[in-house]
């Protein structure tokens, strides 16, 4: 195996940093492991090699390159990978995400879709690179449980998936959102805009427009307690 | 004026950085503003001077304390302000949150609770620093339109708040929230547990105790997700 280097977008391989997001790796795309790298100072080393041993992936070692690849100072297992592409289901809802920007939020709706039962994202790009090692941490290694899909526009990715019934989240969204009033669909793409700006005008002809509704006092909910609300909303509408 | 340093948690100062956060600083706590620094670049001068003589608030420069308090870029207002301690009203419904222990999601879960219509926060402590700019930025200046109050334990927050219904909120809570079945109640307290470790289960005992529904295939929601959905549920049900 290659020398591992600090993270660059332009590299065909990335890594999960931490134990919980390695495990999560091997458990979604083993076979993308190159290899798993134990630091020495690691406590619970019997279990990860275990793993490891069952899934015929290298167990590695190399201290100092924990250092180099990481800024936090509690990373203790650090797992190799090949990037890879996905394919979206067609008979599931997915959630959209328009030019999102920010690595952490990016992270955490991964999370937060794959904690509410939704596993095929779709990136609008330009977008955050889902493989930075801040995405996967971020993500919990949700990352390795999930579908996720990279489109040029919002058309390239509505060509290709005509089943679900579009609502976009939009400050101006023809539609509040009320607990009593929630659209009961049973597949449906949630469109959620960049975090500054939002999803553009022409998104409201793009189907139902959604708002959540919010006090005036703020400019609005980050994008990631939107996205929570309103993926909560539409996978308990129907119960 | 004294000479603005990096923030220190001892200090009996505070800032907020970039304009919005400043903004809101104003709108919610002029009467502890010591001063607002624009920065030579800024290219929207005019829009704050004006708030600031309006408010009675010196406006100074001096463009090299931004980048010696601010490790972003875009950061061209900063205001600084005396801390201060708030108390929580007794007829309005509360978060509670059992030790956040991280800037960037207490200054998420503020900007939530103001955006969700709840003004009143207890933080138990041991927790993160409200006063710190990485909160106050998280925040968008939400803060500032809050009421925060610390207690030392759960047991003093409920000593002197005893009129609101308390539903603590545990991944092994006996009531599972659906939609439908959100429980109505007009004056509440909602608790939430630290990022790492929730709430013990002495709070099973504190109140109702919920849990909102998620896959087995993530440990279990982010925090401010958690008080994304939670908050938005027990705003609406009795809408």
């Amino acid at each position: 195996m290659e020398a591992v280097k600090p993270y660059k977008k332009g590299s065909d391989y990335s890594y999960s940093l931490g134990a919980f997001p390695t495990y999560e790796l091997i458990a979604g795309k083993k076979e993308r492991v190159r290899g798993v790298y134990i630091h020495s100072g690691y406590t619970d080393k019997e279990s990860i090699q275990k793993i490891c041993r069952e899934n015929n992936i290298s167990v590695l070692s190399d201290d100092k390159l924990f250092s180099k690849v990481s800024d936090k100072e509690n990373c203790y297992v650090l797992g190799v990978f090949d990037k890879y592409t996905d394919t979206l289901k067609e008979d599931t809802s997915h959630i959209v995400l328009v030019n999102p920007s920010n690595m952490g939020n990016l992270g955490t709706i991964l999370r937060t879709a794959l904690g509410l039962g939704i596993k095929d994202i779709a990136l609008i790009t330009p977008c955050a690179d889902i493989f930075n090692p801040k995405v996967i941490r971020a993500s919990m290694g949700g990352l390795f449980k999930l579908r996720v899909q990279l489109f040029d526009s919002f058309e390239e990715y509505r060509a290709k998936y005509k089943k679900q019934e579009v609502f976009t989240f939009m400050l101006n969204g023809e539609n509040t959102l009320e607990i009593q009033n929630c659209p009961r669909s049973e597949l449906f793409s949630l469109v959620f805009g960049n975090e500054a700006t939002g999803l553009d005008d022409s998104y409201l002809k793009a189907g139902t427009s959604v708002c959540i509704p919010q006090s005036p006092e703020v400019d609005s909910l980050n994008i990631t307690i939107a996205v929570g609300i309103g993926a909560f909303l539409f996978t308990h509408a129907g119960k």
